[in-house]
């Protein structure tokens, strides 16, 4: 994926200064660019970099003004940080998502339909009475389950695993190894103290515009549908159980670990490796920081919970200031009961 | 899958009040239930719910008394909840579980044996000189290395990856992207602070009636065998280490990790996000709650565990409680060493 | 894989005492080792095992002196050690690592190319343009995206999944089920509240000899590369974000995660659900213990810490030791108060 400068330039609305016909293969910071890449100047602390830059070109806004010579292209736009982005978005759809057509073998079961203008990998999965949208990308090693619907623009990274009965919004995006559907953790205990597993017939379903990470498990509902609003974004790693709703752009980060049947609202945020107990309700706009365990429902919106067992950021911090200096603060515990002693000792005396 | 409520009051042994030909395709929680959909009352707090809900049939107890009118078709049984869970075990096996047959391409690697009566998906892999049971389910993309055995009625979930000489008994299920029999996080460590992989030769056991969750990792052994005993259920994203054995029926919930050479007892519970130290042994019916980490052994049986590092549940929840004041302990020790500072001030002057 | 004694003998350059025509087919701890399995006997304290053992054969030292009759063959070396150690890594490479060939189907893209003496399971995918080097083991299942690089004698066991771009150094290991350059979890949040994704167009970079375990989670850069340095180890289920380095030779226990655009010096140790806050430098050799939460960079080198939030592990020890008490802390200082407050009252009256 090789361009001119002139050529981006182009797709940019920009003017040059310098050499259009440079050609560039890459994008990259200009604190590290290399010949051949092009990079971009927004915030005026970077612009030391730009007259030192190996970049072959280097975006910039249509009023800065030079203070020295500078080696690279100049590509001129209203807003270079926008123009910059659009090269991104440009970069990752064709060097990632850019794939279309079928390649061989790949498999589609009975009654299955799937939409034009999208990608199906060799080895990939489609199990019997599907829906898949328009410009639907399954990679390599993608398994789809029995009379799953997946709708349009949605991306399915290789090896993902959908079960059967699973619904996936439009423009979702599920990322390698990724589990949706599986078993919810539901077993009774029987008199003997071995357990029967319970019957696991729900769904789940991802709502538009949602993001699921790599290697992240999804378990279906026991009955109903675990569900995944509109826009929520899920992190690598992350654990969903049976019957968990999660809010509308609600964002949960790496190896957190939601229980069976709690609710979480819209615009909440979860650090990585949080765990939440089962059947809890926690209220929109939520924040929970790093490695925390929340064990009770949130009923007060905006809060911001710390610490295992979990309580407000402010006390945790505080609590927690306190906690290192334990042994300190046991020190002069016992040395006010000596001098208690000593004290009653000498009344005695 | 469609029924009428004659055919189903039929399985159930039970008896019709209402329109036999009325015709169900799934089931609901009495509550949630739309038209179309079969629920069950068992406990009488829902009794209301049984005169509004629009549920096509409800499964109720022989006995029951109605206070009102109502809509749906009644099909009266001795045991309404039991009635229900027969439908749902029912229902699962026909719409998860109900796939026979060899689709194609799959690959079967020489000298390997598989029973009758079993699926084996599409891109389904089993490697050479293996010997697989009777009903056997193994769903695409799973992969079977050499000289595994798997015995009868056991599931292999989609992407699942079992490694060379892994041992699986009877009725286990091991859900999608689990990973059984890498190896063992073994380093020797060099003179150079370079590290070198320890060979790891041993295998993984899995037991009859073993539940692995998604994406759960279980590492073979240095030597000898990692063992999963009979009727354990791991949930999702557990990491179970080189050499550990998991006793009888202990439950592992998501994303806990237990270290090298650990063994667990028969009947443990281990909560969500647990760690267990490397070489420790853990007495029957251990309990750990959710978070903890244990870094000692257990030798006295029923002990209920919680923190990091974990002690006995009463006195870590009667620290916890105390921790969250740990700024006003602070403070009423200062005011304290103060009224003593001035005592003593006093005493002087 | 079946030897006789006399072959053993042979390979390791040792002399025999017994049976040279005895066959083994395994290989075990002495103590556990039943008939047909060759042991080794290193540490004088498992002598006693010698005289006991169900081996068929056992590697001693040359200068080893009986003191009773022994059943097993003898095969006596300089280092029994060096000499079993020996006979496991054949016993690995050849069990499990001596696959070689091309099984069918697989996938190999347009432009890739292929060293020689390989193993490509069926049902592996090889994107375009990719170059693989001379001697590497790609299991089945695992797929590889367009323009990546493996370098010689790296293994890809089952159901990797290596996205696009990505460079692998040469004698790496990737265990089951890994994800390698997965999207880096990088959104702009929007004026409504909802989130915008950042393009992801960096890449991961593997340097030589480095190990990830099963199913553990590498996200590329947004820009660069996320970098696991020569030798580094990195156990199951562990997450990397986008942008981190990893230094040389350091070992990440597994259920650890590491936020965006930190950087871990050389020679450092994670133990296992240890989490790092993002942005962070760790300097080299720090060790953190097993749960520990880091939120500070790390300037000294050689440090250890403890805890969540972490500082360093005698102060985390002393101030853990405190915690457990707190009831009992609380306690005295109500004494110390109840004291205080009587003894006002005595004045006063």
């Amino acid at each position: 994926m090789e361009f001119t400068v002139g050529q981006i330039a182009g797709v940019l609305n920009g003017t040059v200064e310098g050499d259009t016909s440079l050609r560039v293969d890459r994008l990259a910071k200009i604190e590290e660019a290399r010949a051949g890449a092009i990079a971009f100047l927004s915030n005026p602390k970077y612009e030391p970099h730009l007259y030192t830059t190996e970049a072959s070109a280097v975006i910039v806004s249509k009023t800065l003004v030079l203070r020295q010579p500078v080696a690279a292209a100049l590509i001129r736009v209203e807003d270079p940080y926008l123009g910059f982005t659009m090269l991104l978005e440009f970069y990752q759809q064709f060097a990632r998502t850019g794939k279309r057509g079928v390649e061989q073998p790949s498999f589609l079961g009975q009654g299955s339909e799937v939409g034009d203008d999208g990608y199906r990998g060799a080895f990939s999965y489609i199990g019997e009475s599907c829906h898949i949208g328009r410009g639907v990308l399954i990679f390599p090693h993608a398994t789809i389950g029995d009379r799953c619907r997946i709708g349009d623009g949605t991306i399915i990274y290789a090896g993902a695993k959908i079960y059967a009965d699973t619904v996936i919004g439009s423009r979702c995006v599920v990322h390698a190894g990724a589990v949706i559907g599986s078993d919810g953790f539901g077993f009774a205990p029987q008199p003997d103290g071995s357990y029967r597993p319970i019957p696991q017939i729900g769904n789940v379903v991802l709502e538009d515009n949602v993001s699921i990470g790599a290697n992240a498990t999804i378990d279906c509902a026991t009955m109903g549908s675990t569900v995944i609003r509109e826009g929520a974004k899920i992190d690598n790693l992350v654990q969903i159980a049976h019957n968990v709703e999660i809010g509308r752009h609600t964002v949960v980060a790496a190896q957190s670990g939601i229980s069976g049947s709690t609710k979480l609202g819209d615009f909440c945020v979860l650090a990585g490796q949080v765990g939440l107990a089962g059947h809890l309700t926690l209220a929109n706009r939520t924040t929970v920081t790093a490695q925390s365990g929340v064990g009770k429902s949130i009923k007060e919106e905006g809060q911001v919970l710390q610490g295992a067992p979990a309580f407000n950021l402010r006390d945790s911090l505080r609590a927690n200031a306190v906690f290192r200096h334990l042994p300190e603060l046991e020190r002069r515990l016992s040395e006010l009961e000596k001098a208690k002693s000593k004290s009653e000792q000498t009344e005695k005396s």
